[in-house]
């Protein structure tokens, strides 16, 4: 088959690669049916996280069962599925407290020895627990599977990340971040219950979807002026409920100056500095707390699957050029560039 | 009236200074009864944490009011009192919400132009709101009292700690310092319903104290060792709740490599260089949890009062050694040298 690799930063191939086959028991072969390019991609893009050459990439994709091995149960040949982007055997004492990203056999898609998403097909380990079935239906709605797709990372991310900010009812929030997943923070936050959402962005088509998202605010300033913008729309005090959707040293010094007293941050730009910007005298006088990471999406899904399903949400729009696998490279590069603000696609 | 000031790091001296007088309706004027040294005095006695030569110091006190304004309505002379560290207003939004620490009329003892808690009497500002009435019936039982002299700081500062760690029934606690703050973390861990208590400490007497409060288990260990010592207890995961009861890098590394996944640190210990101690990429990648700051101890007087004048809970241990207030820069080399846990002032 024909799979995404990174043979170098900045240097990215679709390749001839051996077909994938079931190995264990448990395992299952999925065709892709969609796949995308994630924010996170491009720190392995930029060189900034270190990846063999030649490694697959890409952890982000939904398809249709194709092969079970004998240790599967729950899916079968031909069933519509999407997955998450890590794997987990859904039997350990993680897996049980929901809390997938840390199980000890789990893995990332496009790790050493793996299938990444951006390739036509993926053996996906302990199937049974790792997958989610999707309606059959779905497969011939374009607009609801491209939304479904979302599920496999920056919905589940973004809802992570609001959760870990305290959102609630009511609650001011504040997204540092204007990714797919900093937008799917807020739409995360509005289903949550969020009165007032305050988008930190200037690039006008990402404003506009952080707005039909649910942002109430958008603040177009930057550094210490962006900080004065929020503190200005929230009466002095900041907002209770910051996301942090970087991972920068600069996202997170905005993070911890627009959260209000006793307030949080829920943080899932992965870190690339944002420790540095922790000011940690300032977050203790002020008791602000800090909780994210990498979200385990798997738990999440059945969550959100119901309201991506009957239209109360939907993330399709972060979407916004569509390539063939021949066009991943080319949808590397206009991501880079902030051309395109999330690259679907299409095997 | 005679008073602690601070003339210069490793410089401290009881001298004679203006006596307090009611000087906004809303004051009081309380006569010293119980005082203390507390281990974050020590940051300003090491010249860590900047003071002006000749400022007041000590924040932890109960007594007896002496005279009030005409603005206070639910204080009288002669009531016996407990004053949590920060003085509050009691009518800000945040005062509403418990953090009182965040009050903008509010002021921690000791701090330039107002009084010590380490003196013979204190003017209190927002009387009202800030002082909390004890039964007069304590004033006779020097055990009681001095175990009411903890609400002032320690004992609602471990508490902070433990609701930041997320303590619940059954939890797994770790605590991360051995000094009167650690030694109270484990005190609120034990009343929150923790299952196990694993305190970290090589000091017998603190260490005792530590069993006495509810530690289960005692590891000696420090650094790299002590942190394989909590993961051999805990089955290689690590304590669900992890306490940081003392604000240096290395006491924060420990506490990051001995938390659980998924699981929370509660940091209670003033940050002198526990910043760099966070690795924010373990933390990502395990969803560990920051959760803590300045303690908001006025809002846990009233929840915790019940519990020590009962004896559910006895937190007077913690005190060690005793000195009048001519001896109290004997007390700071005392704590200094850690031949002292914690110094009780008798003016």
């Amino acid at each position: 088959m024909r799979a995404t690799v990174i043979r170098a930063p900045h240097d990215i191939a679709v390749e001839e690669v051996a077909d994938p086959v079931v190995q264990a028991p448990g395992d299952a072969v999925v065709r892709v049916v969609l796949a995308c390019v994630c924010g996170s991609d491009l720190w392995a893009y930029r060189g900034e996280s270190p990846r063999r050459p030649g490694q697959r990439i890409g952890h982000e994709f939904l398809g249709v069962v194709e092969e079970t091995g004998p240790g599967v149960s729950r899916l079968a040949a031909g069933d519509l599925v999407v997955a998450p982007f890590v794997w987990s055997d859904g039997t350990c004492e993680y897996c049980a407290e929901g809390l997938t990203t840390s199980c000890p056999q789990g893995g990332f898609w496009g790790s050493v020895g793996s299938d990444g998403g951006q390739g036509e097909a993926v053996r996906v380990p302990y199937a049974d627990a790792t997958l989610v079935r999707l309606p059959d239906g779905a497969a011939s709605d374009e607009r609801l599977l491209t939304a479904l797709l979302t599920l496999s990372d920056v919905l589940g991310t973004g809802h992570h990340a609001a959760v870990g900010a305290g959102v609630r009812q009511g609650s001011t929030v504040a997204v540092v971040g204007d990714g797919a997943v900093g937008l799917c923070g807020v739409l995360a936050a509005r289903r949550l219950g969020a009165g007032r959402i305050i988008a930190l962005g200037r690039h006008e088509a990402r404003t506009g979807i952080a707005r039909k998202f649910g942002a109430t605010d958008v603040v177009a300033e930057r550094g210490e002026a962006a900080v004065e913008a929020v503190r200005e729309l929230t009466g002095g005090q900041g907002a209770q409920s910051v996301i942090e959707a970087v991972g920068t040293e600069q996202s997170m010094v905005t993070a911890v100056h627009i959260t209000r007293d006793g307030g949080a941050i829920g943080y899932v730009g992965v870190p690339h500095g944002s420790a540095t910007g922790l000011d940690l005298e300032a977050m203790f006088d002020r008791n602000i707390a800090l909780r994210g990471g990498v979200a385990p999406v798997r738990t999440y899904i059945p969550q959100l699957l119901p309201d991506v399903l009957d239209g109360t949400i939907d993330p399709s729009p972060v979407f916004d050029l569509t390539v063939s696998l021949a066009g991943v490279p080319g949808g590397y590069e206009a991501m880079d560039e902030r051309t395109a603000l999330k690259v679907l696609v299409k095997p």
